[in-house]
């Protein structure tokens, strides 16, 4: 038994045809929907890539593992889904992007090459590296891989110094320019990287590459795509298979430009919010967008086809995610950050191949799910235990099997805003820049350090255009999901040392052998079951 | 310049005559007072030994490190006061008791063999050991100094199967029979060890011998101490210095036991509660309690002797703590846990050689401090920048030096009962067995997970006799005190892979080199200050 896991980067889960979406059809998603469970309320544990992965690679929440921000190493010791996988025999090796960036200071600490057997899977997040392409020009992530892709680009004639930035970040204009994908008004034009080689081509063939490659071990493969995020620039025809005409509606408000709430204020007056919020700029986006949507779709119909001919259908759990949405001008707002439905929800879609998975085919969960159950699906489908001292995921083995079991009442998300020129606006110290989000199923509760709250109700106001947080009629409702969100904050988060068994122990033990505390003599010692050290009378 | 950390183990401020006690005299710890900085009010991170302990050698809270009980590792990676101080060039050694447990599964994980040099370091909470001694038959930790005081006892003629159980922890009764140090009905009688063989007075040996052998390099020397600590045995003559009618009175009343705190009566209900609320328990045991602190007493004065015949005393910073006290009858408890003053508060005295200490020498200071101060205090000393971002405590210095600063309005401690009886007994999940103790200079508020808060006005009820955390009157005090604990509990407390700096340079970045986010245009880039990437055009 393996597992294929399929990530994509920035994906709004209602751009997926299985989730609703008219404007665009994603056939072989579909497919595989039809085949597996549809999660219709996950959500990750930040709306942003590097501590949203780190919650899926960790299966903890963004205050555990401390990852806050892309670029905030994940700290030596945090124990990894690689590493659960690995004491279990099962082989986990990534295909594509982590956004890991791995924390030196600490390996230097503890005496660890980076460059080591374990050292490389330390920095790579537990994950042994097949290929890594993290989807920039690699300035940012310190890794013996960075530049795997340019390596590719090169050996198929695109060279230069930087391959990416030259052919996959760059399209030709109408009178024969280098235009940069960096630029939006850009994103119309094809890019010069052509269609079999672009970043989505080039990791699917990764993939299939390296399945090829297996024996008996079973092995979990992450293969990570990097699109649909920026830079919005997609390889001919993905470019212009869409056009302005198909982007649905921008989901906003007038009512929401003039909140009362200072963070909502900088947030929407950021330079690539206020950018989103110009139709054109939307109309030229969105369509590319949908079209490295599309370009992933295709994709996946020739991962899923190759699965299909050597039949590894049988034997492997395929997983379909995304570590956070893009935000499209929804909201007066672009980028992703925040939690709103666009940012913070995902799709979900887990094909299980067990026969205990046959009542749910094509079936739709609405349980609140998290990134942080991932992992200890992995572990249970690989035969582990989840060990729920360290993992915060709930398995979703049971919800696939058509289980009627107990389940988490509330989902939360965090977001660190401590790098965020709009923490310097609103005028809040680096310590303080901290959102958490709660969400029941029906509110959507934002803490906001120093400012007031937001609340959205999603019954009534299913496109939270509609804050009620500084609404004296909600204040009851307030402070219930305050309520959650201090339980959630009280709880244990770190202690991860000891497992609920070895705790069940040490209450049973009383003291560590040999320790006798409180004994006024030897007939209450002894009536208590314990007796002395040998040599001693009394 | 140097440090010399003293710790004692389960030390009562109230037994120290600095500290205002009648009922025992401990001149040389006087002496220190008047020398440096008494402060009055104190509290450690825990009132239990590993993780008060943990919390003093980190400088972060418990639910920051995860070691919440005794014998719960603390996770490898755990930033340590060693590592600090070893990256200053600073020497970090350990003379006696540290109450580690080393993460041996964590350690496997990241390869690191616990008999390297690091890997020892790790197992030994980041000191280098130059004896360990953890006070009892040293079968719960593992650790390759585990027998290094049986070791000198062998030496000096003191043998057996284990000598620390059949010398120092054992008595000789009146009619010549072999006694128990673990059965409190011998306490009366003397440690067949002779005084000068006494852990006591082989630590402060020790803790000589090692400073006598240090050169240029500056050091921390953590000399710590396991007595006062049951089991409750000293040597001839402190055996019987003391005698019932020297010990103060019981602190309690007929109302705490008939609490309607479900959790405070499972409390009293243990066997070590019920014995030391009796008379008679207390008055064979609370003598030999006093006694072993005025042995402790008398060999720190041949500590400061030794200190000051080598002119150690102009270099050398001297800090005298515990890790906790002792109930000892109060409240109807015995042992210590919980956050009664008793308990949770321990004697802290600090002389600072510096002329800048001049001013505040034998002065009281008032301020909440706290056990992870000691951590920023000592790095800061030897000329560090304390990490912020590691380290939760505050350095002590500028109150050492008189100088008048912001300071925290509350301080915390934490209890994790997990591993208790009275968990079973108030059937409560391990997971849930939390409690925690916010105390702002008048109000005690301890938060009991799944119960009703405690509440004691330290003002009106100094000896916190009277909970007021059911009584409705109270109602606004408590809400108070909980948002306290809420916001404390939301804070970072595992971000401690960037630095304040390193945040502000990723604000003034925005974004890592080569990325360019949400431009329109070729000319909003460039006004903005950024460029393209050279090959493109626009």
């Amino acid at each position: 038994m393996n597992v294929l896991w399929i990530m994509a980067d920035q994906l709004r889960w209602d751009y997926l045809s299985c989730y609703g979406a008219t404007h665009i059809e994603t056939p072989n998603l579909d497919w595989l929907a039809t085949r597996g469970v549809r999660f219709n309320r996950a959500y990750v544990q930040s709306p942003i890539c590097g501590p949203s992965r780190m919650s899926y690679y960790t299966g903890r929440y963004v205050r555990s593992h401390g990852s806050t921000w892309n670029g905030f190493p994940l700290r030596v010791g945090e124990p990894t889904l690689g590493e659960h996988l690995r004491e279990i025999g099962v082989k986990c090796t990534l295909v594509g992007k982590t956004h890991m960036t791995p924390d030196l200071e600490g390996m230097k600490r503890l005496g660890i090459e980076p460059e080591g057997t374990i050292g490389a899977r330390v920095s790579e997040c537990g994950f042994e590296v097949f290929v890594r392409d993290d989807g920039t020009n690699h300035s940012d992530y310190p890794s013996r891989h960075a530049e795997d892709y340019d390596r590719y680009l090169r050996e198929h004639g695109m060279d230069g110094d930087n391959p990416w930035e030259e052919w996959a970040n760059t399209a030709i204009g109408p009178d024969g320019e280098l235009r940069s994908g960096w630029v939006l008004e850009n994103a119309p034009f094809a890019a010069r990287v052509p269609r079999e080689h672009s970043e989505t081509a080039w990791l699917t063939t990764r993939g299939i590459e390296f399945m090829e490659g297996q024996g008996d071990q079973p092995w979990l493969c992450h293969l990570s795509y990097i699109k649909p995020h920026w830079p919005y620039l997609a390889p001919a025809p993905y470019n212009d298979m869409f056009s302005a005409a198909d982007v649905p509606p921008v989901n906003r408000s007038d009512g929401e430009r003039r909140s009362d709430h200072p963070l909502m204020q900088a947030w929407m007056d950021m330079r690539v919010s206020k950018n989103f919020s110009r139709d054109e700029v939307r109309n030229f986006v969105a369509p590319v967008y949908m079209g490295l949507i599309r370009e992933l779709d295709d994709n996946l119909g020739r991962l899923f086809g190759y699965l299909g001919e050597c039949g590894r259908l049988d034997d492997t759990m395929i997983v379909f995610c995304s570590d956070h949405g893009d935000n499209m001008g929804d909201h007066w707002m672009g980028e992703k950050d925040l939690f709103y439905d666009c940012s913070a929800r995902v799709p979900l879609i887990v094909y299980d191949p067990r026969r205990e998975a046959d009542a749910t085919r094509g079936t739709a969960v609405e349980r609140l799910v998290e990134g942080v159950d991932l992992t200890p699906t992995f572990v249970e489908f690989f035969g582990g235990q989840p060990k729920p001292n360290i993992i915060e995921g709930l398995s979703l083995q049971s919800l696939l099997h058509g289980q009627k079991i107990p389940w988490r009442d509330f989902c939360v998300s965090e977001y660190d805003y401590a790098t965020r020129d709009a923490r310097r606006v609103v005028g809040v110290d680096q310590g303080n820049a901290r959102l958490t989000m709660i969400f029941d199923g029906r509110w959507k509760y934002v803490h906001v350090e120093e400012m007031r709250p937001l609340l959205f109700d999603l019954e009534s106001d299913p496109n939270e255009l509609v804050d009620l947080g500084g609404d004296p009629a909600f204040a009851e409702q307030v402070d219930r999901m305050r309520g959650l969100h201090f339980a959630w904050t009280r709880q244990h988060h770190n202690r991860i040392t000891r497992t609920a068994e070895e705790v069940e122990a040490m209450t049973d033990a009383r003291e560590p052998p040999g320790i006798l505390i409180g004994y006024r003599d030897r007939a209450e010692l002894e009536s208590d079951g314990r007796s002395l050290p040998p040599h001693a009378r009394r």
